[in-house]
C-alpha cells in the first residue's frame, strides 16, 4: 500500500536514471546512470552509479547493489551508506563492459559492498 | 556465462526502453516504454508496453510481466506470446498511474497474463 505520504514501492527505471546520489555525510557523490536488469529472471542486477566529478576518477561506472540506494525526499536523491574511502576503492568499469560478463560484475559488486545475495 | 553468441543475462534498462515488441504471429505490436522497479526489494515489477498504434486504443500503457518478453535477435525486438484478443482486453493505465498503487497493478497484470508470481 502507499505510505501516508502517498509513496509506493513502485518506480519507473527512467525516473531513477539521472537522480543524484549522496553519501551519509550529505555530500553529493554522483548520479544514477542506469539500472542493469537480468534478462533471464525477475532480478535487478545492480544500479550503475557515476562518481566521476566527486572522486576525480574519470569516466568509470560503478555497479552498486540496488538495496543500498535509499531515497531521501528532502535531498531529492538517493543516499548510499558508503564512505569516501569505500567509494574510492570500489569496483569500476566502462559502461559497455557492465553487461558483458553475465553475473560476474554483480557478484564482484555484492562481495565488495558486503551485501547478501538474494537471488536464486 | 555468456552464450556462444556472446550474449549474457545482463542488460541496461535504458537499452530496453524503446525496443520494438512483436507477437508470435510476427506482427509489430508496440514498444517497451519503461520498466517499473520495486524500491523495497530487488524485483522488477513489470515492463511497460505501449500498444497505441496497433490496437487503436490511444495513449494507454500496459504492465506486462518481464518474464513474458523474449528477445529475438533476428527481429531486433522482444516477442511476447500474446494474441491480439488477449492484448485488446489487457489491463491498461495512464503512465503516471502505473506507480501509484504499490503492488496492485503488478498483481493485476500477473493475474491477467496467468504468470506465476515469483517474489516473496
Amino acid at each position: 500500500m502507499p505510505t501516508p505520504s502517498g509513496h509506493t514501492s513502485a518506480i519507473r527505471a527512467s525516473k531513477v536514471k539521472g537522480t543524484s546520489v549522496y553519501n551519509t555525510a550529505g555530500e553529493s557523490i554522483g548520479t544514477v546512470e542506469d539500472i542493469v536488469l537480468n534478462k533471464t529472471s525477475n532480478d535487478i542486477m545492480f544500479a550503475v552509479l557515476g562518481f566521476g566529478g566527486f572522486l576525480g576518477i574519470g569516466e568509470k561506472y560503478h555497479p552498486v547493489p540496488w538495496s543500498l540506494l535509499d531515497y531521501d525526499e528532502d535531498k531529492g536523491g538517493y543516499v548510499v551508506p558508503l564512505t569516501k574511502e569505500v567509494l574510492k576503492a570500489a569496483p569500476a568499469y566502462d559502461m559497455d563492459d557492465l553487461t558483458k560478463h553475465d553475473g560476474q560484475i554483480r557478484d564482484t559488486s555484492y562481495d565488495y559492498y558486503k551485501v547478501e545475495r538474494d537471488w536464486s
